[in-house]
């Protein structure tokens, strides 16, 4: 079976031409011709059915044939905002993860004890754009620039929100009973936080409980950064069904 | 707050002196000398708090001032069956993922559409004791050699034996929901199967059927073969709960 070839245009429906990255692919690396069927996801929920119009070394246009919504593959909003680590490798890999499991948003968090202070957007991107290719999805997660925690917490958000921190002293409960507890709302919003190696202050983590951040903790294992944000998108979306159930 | 040093050492209670991987970095990368603390742990539940009684280039020796018995992190026996990726690297981290989160034994399955057939154990082992450390567990995972997939399903294996693939053709039901189903022996005893990039054939889908093996789907989205077996080990860790509350 031959795969088919999967595109991410913004906008595709008002476009004629894929942007350069995704031209340099379809020419280049796919050698797509005239005539040849090509698969267009807007990220914001359609797929599209096109062919290739025009194919130069610097042009590949398109007419759509066929516009082919999708319906969402979970409910409720997944939000993970996490201090990146030093290693940038282990930031992308779990960009890449989270993306496949499912993810709608993520925030990078500048923190009192950050190692990491600044995050190549344009680079991150280019992986999630890969993952949602590669793993289908119709709908591109919201990736957003460096907020300082104070920022993040003082903002209003929807839904649950948890932080997940160390400190014995400050109780916590565990983020998967707590996720599956079903709410008044019976909302499928959540936001966690994930703090950097050296995790939140205690300061930090008291200001976000007085926001109205949910202390816990994510089990008995010790995690490194990038495990626990992969941890608390799993257990996001795995405590839909047992709300639901309950 | 200065981090302790830990140290694999199967079977540190009967031993004198750190192996060979363990002495050159506590010699020639932390320095540690003659009358320093260190930390051992023995893989099968035990760690041991230990003094450096020699310091030389090729020798490290210590005795034992306290053993530290560590309860479980968890309960029953986590097993993931799966056929390694053409790219290492996915494995490899992989590997430190699932060691991460909590597994007891993983199985590399030679399967008909596999695209490897040779894992070098020791740089897994490498892997798997770095990530042992870094968590502080004190059981080591086992890991075995590559099984053809027919050796591996007539074994016989203790709880529940599922097997995960992409046949619409074949009734699936949802991993996560099976896990969660209460036992008659209540056991937390579990075994995945996740197959190569190209999948298992349809005949060892039917084969592993009817050893025992229930056939599943991980869910909605599609994944790749490393983050299927991720979500496989989170799911079996995280259905624990779920099962008792039932």
């Amino acid at each position: 079976m031959r795969e088919a070839h999967y595109f991410y245009v913004p906008d595709a429906a008002q476009q004629r031409e894929l942007p350069a990255d995704e031209c340099q692919h379809a020419i280049r690396v796919l050698r797509l011709k005239v005539g040849n069927v090509l698969f267009l996801m807007d990220g914001v929920g359609n797929y599209y059915r096109a062919q290739v119009t025009e194919a130069s070394s610097h042009h590949c246009c398109y007419e759509i044939v066929e516009t082919l919504p999708q319906e969402r593959q979970w409910e409720g909003h997944v939000h993970l905002a996490i201090a990146p680590t030093k290693m940038m490798d282990r930031m992308e890999w779990m960009m890449e993860k989270v993306t496949e499991i499912g993810i709608d948003e993520l925030t990078f968090l500048d923190c009192q004890f950050s190692e990491r202070q600044v995050v190549k957007l344009p680079r991150i991107e280019k992986i999630v754009i890969s993952a949602v290719k590669q793993s289908r999805k119709a709908w591109m997660p919201v990736v957003h620039e460096m907020t300082t925690f104070k920022t993040f917490i003082s903002q209003p958000r929807e839904g649950r929100k948890y932080i997940a921190h160390c400190y014995e002293e400050i109780p916590r409960s565990y983020l998967f009973d707590e996720l599956c507890i079903p709410s008044p709302l019976n909302s499928h919003d959540a936001t966690v936080l994930i703090g950097p190696e050296g995790d939140f202050s205690i300061d930090e983590v008291r200001q976000a409980v007085e926001a109205g951040y949910i202390s816990v903790h994510l089990g008995k294992s010790r995690l490194r950064t990038e495990t626990a944000g992969l941890s608390a998108v799993m257990m996001m979306q795995l405590s839909k069904g047992e709300r639901v159930k309950k």
